[in-house]
């Protein structure tokens, strides 16, 4: 998917939601467990529910990968399905991968290639030659984390490096990589007083940040900040919608709190003139 | 396995011979791939003839992630023989994973229950509550990188921040974390220099130090400041043994490969009279 193709969907639903699949067995409804897949029924009732109001779905690997082969044939049948039936949807490993050149390859591979996502999550520390094998796909963008949501994220990205934080370093460096236009990053919706700063060295890249809901950012105070010209947010809930009911009606009780976070967007992009 | 166990193992076999099981499709020998599971039964192969010789095997989970489901069966199935076969070997799943902590913590489980490895290599990027999850887990290591082997390792890592380096603060860092004594830590064998501040800091901790062969780091030039008095080095090389041949020969032809850095090892120790 293109950044233009992103954009006009976005306008289009006016949403910039994100709903992450981290599916957790003990949390779904206990009437999907006898199911052959427990894991893609959830997933699939989740998006069938909520595909209007959201722009992009990311599963964390993590949720996938700790069923072993199960979890990964669920993931493969999540990805192919949201390709199917609903191409227009922006899709997001949450991996957060990064390796030398030769290993980042491998996984570029694996994520853009083998299951066909549009973009990936990137860990920063190895430096160019560990990110830059995922920046040379058409089309698929590399999501670099900058500035996490979780309490420990300033332990070292805030340390100062010289006139300037690590994670603004990251940010700068990113910036003269090539094929750079096909970065986003990752910034925590706790840490809403960073994104202005952060606007002045990204101003044009689209931001994925996580931590509205269970992790207690504020979508407005996001906003006021983080919103540019093309609007440039992705917003992301995993929990606070996935498992916001956990009985039958698990995903219209989901499709109720996407509505919310939706309508809250619309309004916003409204005041804003952004639609 | 504990610490006591593996340097005894070391001490046993005169090898800190960690081997990496980077297995690409592309490079394994022709006459593997109308098996049913050819990563498997090269990877069975080159244990068999190497496991007196290393003491750790280190599986890239980039290169199994890649072929999909049938890799993840061939990393299970591989991880489950060596536990089985040979249940002295310490392993490790270079995975670089790291997460906030909800997300920690199934990667753990994954890991280190689930295909029950030894160790995990986990990228400091997002801090203490990203890497105490990993911690928790008794006899079981997470191995963080610290300075990386590429090219690009000391784009951030390198970064003066107050009086110390990233990668030093890294260290210095995790040494207060909830059961630091758990940790082992990624250092590249390419960047001798820096051996020396880095035993300094982290004294008695086992360094993983991949970089040795394809990737042109020595091996004395890294035992001369990396050894301590329980060794604490395991030193990686892949390519250069896995690949050392690619006919119906291969298992032998790893097996000198691995045989030559097992005597220059043996050698090293003795003369540091650490055996």
């Amino acid at each position: 998917m293109t950044k233009k193709q992103l954009v006009s969907e976005i306008k289009k639903k006016a949403s910039f939601l994100c709903i992450g699949l981290d599916v957790d067995l003990d949390k779904i409804p206990k009437h999907l467990l006898s199911l052959p897949d427990p894991i893609f029924e959830f997933n699939k009732q989740i998006i069938d529910a909520t595909h209007h109001l959201a722009v992009a779905y990311k599963p964390n690997t993590a949720f996938y990968e700790t069923y072993g082969i199960k979890g990964w044939e669920a993931l493969e049948k999540t990805i192919n399905y949201i390709n199917k039936e609903y191409p227009e949807l922006f899709t997001i490993a949450d991996a957060k991968r990064g390796d030398i050149g030769n290993t980042s390859s491998r996984y570029a591979k694996t994520f853009f290639e083998y299951m066909n996502f549009d973009a990936l999550t990137v860990a920063p520390y190895m430096g160019q030659d560990s990110v830059e094998p995922f920046l040379e796909f058409n089309d698929k963008f590399t999501i670099l984390l900058a500035l996490t949501s979780n309490k420990g994220g300033l332990d070292f990205q805030g340390l100062q490096t010289g006139d300037t934080k690590l994670y603004q370093e990251v940010l700068k460096k990113s910036l003269t990589w090539r094929h750079s236009e096909q970065l986003m990053y990752v910034v925590g919706a706790t840490k809403p007083d960073f994104f202005k700063e952060i606007r002045a060295i990204v101003p044009h890249h689209f931001l994925l940040v996580p931590g509205v809901g269970a992790q207690g950012g504020d979508l407005h105070a996001v906003c006021k900040q983080g919103l540019n010209a093309s609007i440039g947010l992705l917003v992301n809930s995993s929990r606070g919608i996935i498992y916001a009911g956990n009985e039958s009606d698990f995903a219209e009780k989901a499709k109720e709190k996407a509505q919310e976070l939706q309508r809250e967007m619309q309004e916003i992009l409204q005041q804003q003139h952004l639609i």
